[in-house]
């Protein structure tokens, strides 16, 4: 089994609520090195098998289609990695 | 500049019913070889200059501290790219 890695970021230009509170409560902290937070999310897709160029293909459609808005983000990696 | 990147993930063993969602609205538009799907976060921390081994080490106790819950999430990866 295999299995392909889709991320998802708000978009750079868009406000970012949860990323700022995280980075917000982290300065509070005293982790001033840290300029900035943004939250996404990751979708793990298991495929029965190796992963094709068709399953590629796949993904990257359902990532744009399905799993993202892409009003407000966008599809920044998809990678394949093995099941573990 | 350069972004700490931290994958959160659900742990193997619990249910994800967001992920569940997801599966079975692919199952029912035809994609039946995705056997799962699982859904977490990506977390981004962009650090002012070059990532060190110190702030790798940060990125790691706040992973673990902060940014998952260690009853339900695994902390599965933590890499580093530059900034776009």
């Amino acid at each position: 089994m295999s299995t392909i890695i889709i991320d998802v970021m708000p978009k750079r230009e868009l406000l970012d609520p949860a990323g700022k509170a995280v980075h917000r409560a982290l300065q509070q902290d005293g982790h001033s090195d840290i300029a900035a937070v943004r939250i996404g999310k990751r979708f793990e897709l298991t495929i029965d098998g190796d992963v094709t160029e068709v399953h590629l293909e796949k993904a990257r459609a359902l990532a744009d289609d399905l799993l993202s808005n892409g009003v407000i983000e966008d599809v920044v990696a998809i990678r394949v990695e093995d099941t573990p």
